[in-house]
């Protein structure tokens, strides 16, 4: 499966930057379900550059459902969100030098050149925005039963945001907010140094951490289904992103044991760990607590600074330099990104464990 | 899909820690590709204890295929390996307290306590040795193709290896050390520490790094089955594994992306990346350069030290107290695993790539 | 996989009857195939009511392709086709009582009412419509490989069409034909036959034969994908298929084996068999010969005689009166489906075989 | 995927007639199903020669369950059921000419001459004992639910078995039967038309019929796994099954609507059909009425009579005469291996629908 991901809720991408439109098919999520397009076109702002910090190219992402909702509902059926493109300009993406960090070279081995290459094609970021749109349908379901997905910029250019602390109502504000810090001074400072890096041509990564709380235990289908292993599948699609740690992640790595065990303990008659450095997950399968997982966010690969490269035939080397607008961090957008595709696992994975109505299961 | 893994190429994984016998079986791989019993059998001494620092339980590990080889040669069909299982003490592994860190309470809410919980049952790493074997079959058919695969402990209870720098050398003395470090002096000081957290009643993780040659640019399938969401899904069925980062993986996340973009060139008329930075895959699809991800092990769950935990049924708090013989460190053994999951899921992706035969393509 | 099919080239269907129109993604393809869209058109047409024995709503199926093909030929990345609905009567398609034969019922147990029921909404034969644009599109690709896809109306409403003798001059007039036989006198029969149902208020059903030519020995992938598998599964899918049979399928039953087994022969320096009693497919795997098989269609189920039924919510027998136009008979339409669907699970198993280029390995 | 069918429920089959043994593992079932060894053996013995009209060679079938089975019930984690092989004769199957309607030839085109040949390794009927092991698991936790599967041979050598009427009682009249008719007496003469086949060194084939009670109303998962779909892929993968048909089948194509629409009724406040010429099914999803429908089983490729060849390298055309010993019909046998993969697939089905809980829902 290439452009399809999930076995019992799928999500099936398609489009190009360039081309009429991009979109999604969402197809088995329970009956029933109300599409709130309020929800959708907040997770698409979300997504979209936010103000002076990134590209003014001014994507509006007006959507329309045109499947798989009836009466405000789902129907259990594919439901197809399309999103036109508007305002590209082929002039700036003319196939010229292979960008750096980006897809141009390797897309261009798998698809022989047959790709369209304009702005990036079907390896746009652009792309993204059905993504985002799929979620955000995954993500009502998901609240409906109690389940909140919330992430922050955890670290960005160096300057590191408050951590979770009360997840319920801190995942409630990051949905709010456009960049999504938990400590707004932070954001500003991150804001600040990502305008610098764009003043000397460059860009900047980040760390988005990511909280979901009210998930059941007993979620996750070891050996190979793990519930990281269906994770971080999905958050690998992004395309920035390079790295995945759950709980502690990386750092318990230089842990004692002692430290690492999430001790049991009772509350309320019901079996806690007293610390979660497992990150809700042991043996591949939700134990309950809070899952929670970190995604390394490379810098935005286009940047103003000129940079070397070769023609996409391989025949010669070049100086690149890049013309138009581009984001200098992209850290912030991809958050809405990583809500949804959690949004979408953990749809998959709950329909598989409790069946093909769970999701809507108190109305049918 | 649970206990099996790929789509073209495919391992079914089964057994328990008490049971007769753990095995698995792989199915898809090319016919006529050589089935080395060395080497299978040298990949399963990598994953048993190494001398002092590990469990004194002394697997034994007699393997043997029942299925898929004939005169000496995969069939095409699948290839079905059994490990007996013996030496083991069920006195040691009596129902008692929720193991934290292990996935004793989460299978018991998943398997609603009809799990077979001795000794971890099907969630022990025993069964790692089903498929530490069939990835070494996995492992021979990739090498075959010029394709090499060599992990080392980058890192272990504070103490750091050196860095792979000439790897094709680098891997193929990595592929002969049961302690698998570049710099031996640091594997000793390794072995030190592990020892004086053994001595401690505790235990330690670490950090492996893998380095993959020889891969064809132009595989991987973005969106959703890109090479590093599949690297990273069989990574986080190994047990242990809480994180998974690529090329410079979390470290990208603090780069410039005039820094972390890897800037082409041509190299004797091909061409490659002058820096790696991206760990070998652009836009999900694999570069020619060399694949090199890093994974996160925790420390063993299992230590000497009292730890507060729960009775199975969850109505009281006890103290667990372990005894028997556990390992101080599963990050050396683990390593092994690493190697196989990697090469399975290589090979899964190259016969979706380029066919069936593509794995025997010289001798077809 | 609910409303996608296939492994390495795949189709997701969507829509509704009454949406503003349904389409398809076809992924996987090889990049740099052409696409052709008179072919698409014409293929449309095969499906689309056929002068007086058909409805007399007028579909017209303009269509769009949206993604995945640039400069006329496929990109490799998924190709979404859009067909509008238009001249929806609403009105015609009020819920009233359950439709003997169609999927009324069995929509309304399994998405709890939730369902769009207009005109069968999603399991309306509109939604076919999508099935056969793709489907245009892996069958021009599969020419270009030299395998060529031919149904037709072996039998209908008692009346027994040519049997196929000279395959591939058969095939080219078949896909010309609306009314597809070989014999165009049967043919006629054949149409007063269904038009004499269709006074009398009822419909009629019939039986499509499809050969396959071109195809390699060795594509199947036994035990559970086996080439008869593969096809069947696709097959079933079309809504009105409740059979399908392989070479002389039901009749092999009555046969001895002396008579059933097909005896090998030499050609030309090749193997082949002498007759085809197996259909081109011996233990799941093509054997190199043309593979041919039949579906039964069953009868239109709408039919202007009244029938006996229940209301919706099963509170009370009713008698249900259709009233709007129908077709007679579908079978004579779902030849262009059976076609589609056997091109895209050939495309997907020759891919799986082959690799993702080999169905365009020759420009490639 | 291959040799392993399912998707929550999952079926992996590994083994060759000349191997050490054969077997399957069985995944995804819920945990805590009784597990009734005595009638695994039991479906074992029904798929075994029956007496004189069947081949001589006694296959023996004692089976180890090595995985998965804890204190007598299923654990919910994968279930491995070893056969070993016994009593085989390599004499009688040395590499000759190649049998006509055997995967032979087949066989070699795709694995390329490394297949294991002997008695048709992987791809002889023997390998169905591990498929009717596993089956015997399924069609157990099925029982407990409420659903019953019984075939009969609905036709075998001309003669009519007595058709489904008492459907419970005849089920379990069918289940304890070696040789399933209806009617005892069709039954005699079935086999003495078999015998007369042999005695003139054929064989015969014949039609299964499969009655399936208990199901609810709502499995299936149009478009592209309809209930149709999902269980014809897993019948095709029976050697000899070279059609399949649900309800009334290829008949429905001579019927005319009014006939072939089951008109609907309500019995005891429950919606019915009043006819069940569809097989229980409707747009691909259950209706709650019995599913029925028809495989078409071909004779005994292996008869005595000399048969047209060629060798297996293909450089010569040459006469086979097959000695050794030869099952005249194996319909009978084929039976066993019906049930299972049906209750293969419905278990499948049943847990995608509604949980991997579902098939255990009373006791967990």
């Amino acid at each position: 499966m290439k452009n399809t991901f999930g076995t019992s809720v799928c999500v099936t991408l398609f489009g190009e930057s360039h081309g009429a439109m991009i979109g999604a098919v969402l197809d088995g999520l329970a009956p029933g379900i109300p599409v709130d397009e309020a929800l959708i076109a907040h997770q698409l702002e979300l997504r979209r550059p936010a103000g002076r910090i990134s590209t003014a190219r001014q994507e509006q992402d007006p959507f329309e459902i045109v499947s798989g909702v009836f009466e405000g509902k789902t129907t259990g059926t594919p439901l197809t969100i399309l999103i036109p493109n508007a305002d590209t300009r082929s002039g700036d993406y003319l196939r010229g030098a292979l960008r750096p960090g980006h897809a141009d070279y390797t897309a261009r081995v798998k698809y022989h050149g047959f790709e369209d290459y304009r702005g990036g094609g079907h390896f746009s970021g652009r792309v993204t925005a059905g993504l985002v749109a799929a979620g955000a349908v995954a993500i009502g379901a998901l609240r409906a039963k109690g389940i909140r997905i919330g992430t922050h910029i955890l670290r960005c250019a160096g300057i590191q945001d408050a951590p979770f602390t009360d997840a319920e109502t801190q995942i409630d504000a990051l949905n709010d907010r456009l960049f999504a810090v938990i400590d707004p001074a932070k954001g500003e400072q991150m804001r600040e140094a990502i305008e610098a890096a764009a003043k000397a041509g460059d860009s900047v990564g980040g760390v988005l951490e990511t909280m979901v709380t009210g998930l059941p235990a007993g979620v996750g289908e070891p050996w190979f289904d793990t519930m990281e292993s269906q994770l971080a599948h999905a958050l690998f699609s992004i395309p920035a992103v390079k790295g995945v740690e759950f709980g502690a992640g990386f750092a318990l790595a230089e842990m004692r044991g002692s430290e690492a065990n999430d001790a049991f303990a009772l509350r309320d008659g019901k079996i806690v760990t007293r610390t979660n450095h497992n990150g809700g997950i042991n043996g591949g399968i939700t134990n309950g607590m809070p899952v929670l997982f970190r995604c390394a966010v490379k810098p935005t690969p286009s940047i103003a600074l000129p940079q070397d490269s070769a023609d996409a035939e391989g025949t010669r080397e070049e100086t690149l330099v890049l013309t138009g607008r581009h984001d200098p961090a992209i850290v912030h957008r991809a958050r809405a990104v990583a809500d949804s595709v959690t949004a979408l696992a953990l749809c998959d994975a709950l329909a598989l464990r409790y069946g093909t109505d769970w999701l809507n299961g108190e109305t049918i």
